[in-house]
């Protein structure tokens, strides 16, 4: 179990911090109060440092914090100092964009394979790593030390082959099947559910438009 | 302003509930009581009660909800009972995907139009629908009562986009740039920031391993 529970809320926020203090550092900042901080990304300066003492706090001195430090700090929280090798499974449109769209490595995610039923898409190569069958996935990610896969398949299928990634020692899935997996407690599920998050913005819309009396007639 | 203030946990949950109320009804159950859609969701019925109740618990009685009033009785608060025109600004991989995705539209979100600044890209047709040069954008989105647009550019650009698909009377952004856009308040933005999901689930990862004494050394 945790020492300490970070809650939920507090994870989430991190990549965010991460992200902005990567942009300092390249800007060449080197340090920066809690204060300015604050300004910057619209956060209070009471909750930067309420989220920071999770972690011990990062010494913010009357001076401020050093970006730098920070930076590293962040990202080995987040795991960011490790290489984890990823597979892709499900070679659709959405499969191979995130392969593609994949800079992912220099936070040290590497892309080492990806994985389709339909022999029509295999041996095709994606960024030079071509499609495998699914019959292969096992075997592979046991060769390869493959710790994180990607879920990029319909519902109907994603439950099973969940089941199949944890049976294969798989440590992590990032879902983007529009369905909540059924994993152990040992593999760690991170969902993107796109329609989910489409409809929140419909939500969003909606109720601006309620909320201002702009809302227009069933088209 | 809003009459009441919906909390954006209980709007993050809509979505889901929505999802398998919709799985509920094609099964063909007619009524289901909070304790049985607790069972199913992983949600605590009162949890349930209580997020109903924000929207006058669509009155659920000794017998339980009626699953089809249920369903769209929250399609209807999320704008879903609604025509949305939509574009996708970026035809790159994760664009493309995006437009290939949607089968968006059975819940009324319509792929209208697609932009990006290659040329190379211009003129090709994605869905049936031809990629215009973002010169374009301006005009199409006036004739074609876009409401929604879909961001797909590299956060350089997303910034600068975000504020003339604000000017043009975009009312929503759904956002995959990689950064926080700065839109007026009459302007929607959900953000889905990929990165920041991998490294939470990097951090998920991480954070197992510490627990359990399974950390990895640096590879």
């Amino acid at each position: 179990m945790a020492e300490k529970e970070i809650s939920q809320a507090v994870i989430g926020r991190l990549p965010r911090y991460f992200r902005y203090l990567g942009e300092l550092k390249d800007q060449g900042v080197e340090r920066i109060s809690s204060q300015e901080l604050s300004g910057i990304m619209n956060v209070t300066a009471s909750q930067i440092r309420q989220d920071f003492n999770n972690f011990g706090g990062f010494g913010q001195q009357g001076y401020g914090y050093n970006v730098e430090y920070l930076y590293q700090e962040i990202g080995r929280i987040l795991g960011l100092d490790k290489t984890h090798h990823l597979i892709i499974v499900g070679a659709g449109n959405l499969g191979q964009a995130l392969a593609n769209y994949m800079n992912f490595a220099r936070r040290g995610f590497i892309f080492t394979g990806i994985f389709d039923v339909n022999p029509v898409i295999c041996g095709r190569k994606i960024r030079g790593i071509e499609v495998r069958p699914m019959e292969e996935m096992p075997e592979f990610v046991r060769r390869n030390n493959v710790d994180i896969a990607v879920l990029t398949i319909p519902k109907s299928e994603a439950i099973r082959v969940a089941g199949q990634l944890a049976a294969v020692g798989i440590k992590a899935i990032w879902n983007f099947a529009h369905v909540d997996l059924e994993v152990p407690d040992t593999v760690q599920v991170e969902n993107v559910h796109l329609s989910d998050s489409l409809m929140k913005l419909s939500y969003m819309l909606e109720s601006y438009e309620q909320e201002n009396g702009l809302a227009q007639q069933r088209r």
